[in-house]
């Protein structure tokens, strides 16, 4: 009787982090094995000049680090209001997981292709993107209505998941203007990157708005 | 006196916890170096389009990273219940890491050969995972019978290990179908992902059944 | 009313040093797929001998090994006074991982061209470590402004974190001597790697006499 | 007054551990890197029978992976007793950190030369392990000298780390016997890791024999 609805008992965060902390960990730093393999692809004779013939592997690893960087301060931010998880929880993660673990191989087709197919390049990077946007929003989503957000927060963790399902919209928008530009495109997750840099505050900034707003009506 | 039967002191389950989600977490995302071997394997004026002329490469990704996600949350949940480890349980669970390591070369294989050789390389995945549910069945009887799971526990452990037992037969007859087929077992391992996404789920609906078969007795 | 200026809630440090402890560990060990690298690059019928025909691999390998772990065990007393973190730290501490991810690149071209443009290689292993020793120096810096660092530690952090700054300086001088040698910053590198091998009786000793002197006026 | 003295003021073990896990499950995760690369080394059109010419790739990735895990559990161990750390300790840690890190090198040498060189390949193993040992015994020595360890438990761990000085010269013997034979080092390699595989038996049973001898006389 009732061991159904019990099937999503609960546990607490601490491991789900520590898995995630080292998924973010190793994907982050694999980045440099395209730079150290650039390396030993230089013909020997070359010299250490060679290293700086192109630009597109260092841009490459840099988009590579901030991206997965930003990704993990929102995973951090998104569970510290968690107070427990459940089997459920654990597979939205994990799609997460598998797209931040993607994150090194389109990073590294950006290095390859950025010189010479660019909009193609940025829109498989840009592809990733809007799925991780997509899955971050479902990991909020999923620990609201399931309640595992603590009680004191479920206030602020209502505005603080729209932030993820705006996200979706303007990366879908970055994905289409990579059919004419690149610029656009490279401009707009830059922009994207400098918001998510500080969920909190631009989580607060649209409570205080949405309040603000009621009050005055 | 008696010093060698306490030979098997315990400890908490934290540090194997921690040591255990690093070579989860490696190997899972060590799964991408495939991908990008791939990328740098492609002919210089091919173009990003080879990229695609293959599938085989995404479905082991994904097969790979599906595999050791659900070998990861079954982990998560059988040491969710004990309460310490032995020095034996050390060894029991590192023939577990043991398997789980060599996931990423199963799933390299069925990337290069499930195209020419497909059932060979369906089987060679197939072994390792009917290994993997044989090491997943010591680790949930090993810390049964050695008093390793919380008293309160005991009797829902005793269900729940029982899951691992029928996965092992499971995937024996499995590994039969890749003698004349690779798509009964690609359905029969989708089918066994589906079951253990939430095992404790499984074993829920087992110590109910049994309950109300007892009772009608 | 003054959301914004909380908006860099704290939070404790054992997440943010489970993914930086990920980030060290795994750019530590990855310094080994350079030696293996080697292996592989072997003529077949060379013999084992082939292996000691270089000690450039070997010697970059010990102070790649050597540097992060320096890093490490200065980030460990850095944030072992701190109690609680904010998000613009995230970022600060972010970009010192950004510069130990890349260490294993540098390392990398140590071992490759340091037998034959000596001087360039070491200059980029020199540029790496001031920027290395400007972000030590921004993350001390950072978490003494911000209070982060607990009350009762506040006076001997004032004087641990100077001796960040002094790195800069030194390590822009062992830059500089680059020029025109590389015995000249390999001395200056140990040195250094000698002194900051045990931060916490540096930045004691400068309390101490930074007291004796204020005494003796 | 006595600043220095204090130099090595103490810390708890966490942090060390979760670095320390995370080392020792990068480098036995690596292993597999090897038998991946070995797959694509393979010729396209051999097959996938191809795998199974060579036994020394899986008999090396078995070696090494049962050294490392040897390692962590004698780690664990060793750690457990301990209720602190100081800033030597970190060092002396680093050392045996440092050759953990290596042995995915001299697994691959095995790899790649027990074929046609066995004796020195066997050679090299040996060397490592060796130091392995020696900074095994550095790390209990120093513990105990420095009374890092807790004060229950130092007269086991006054027993306990006699182990590893024991286990230096009987390394030692199995480096000489490489230079005849290559059964007999093997042989002995696997006895010690079947004595090391439960430390604290061992420890007690010296500890044990002790005691008795001494009531004895």
């Amino acid at each position: 009787m009732g061991h159904h609805d019990q099937a999503t008992e609960t546990k607490g965060t601490s491991r789900i982090e520590a898995f995630s902390d080292g998924v973010f960990a190793i994907a982050i730093t694999l980045l440099v094995l395209d730079l150290i393999q650039m390396l030993h692809a230089l013909p020997a004779q070359g010299g250490l000049e060679g290293l700086f013939h192109h630009w597109q592997p260092y841009f490459a690893f840099t988009v590579g680090f901030v991206t997965i960087l930003v990704c993990w301060i929102n995973h951090h931010v998104a569970l510290e209001y968690m107070e427990k998880v459940d089997t459920g929880f654990l597979w939205v993660n994990g799609t997460l997981l598998f797209l931040v673990t993607i994150t090194p191989f389109t990073t590294a087709i950006l290095a390859e292709y950025l010189g010479e197919e660019p909009r193609a390049a940025m829109a498989i990077y840009a592809i990733n993107y809007v799925l991780i946007s997509i899955s971050a929003d479902a990991i909020c989503s999923y620990a609201y209505a399931r309640h595992l957000v603590r009680e004191g927060s479920r206030d602020f963790y209502r505005h603080y998941k729209k932030i993820y399902r705006y996200a979706i919209f303007y990366n879908l928008l970055a994905l289409l203007c990579c059919s004419f530009s690149i610029l656009i495109p490279q401009v707009m997750f830059a922009v994207l990157f400098l918001v998510f840099s500080s969920p909190k505050s631009v989580a607060r900034w649209i409570q205080h708005r949405s309040k603000t707003g009621r009050r005055m009506k």
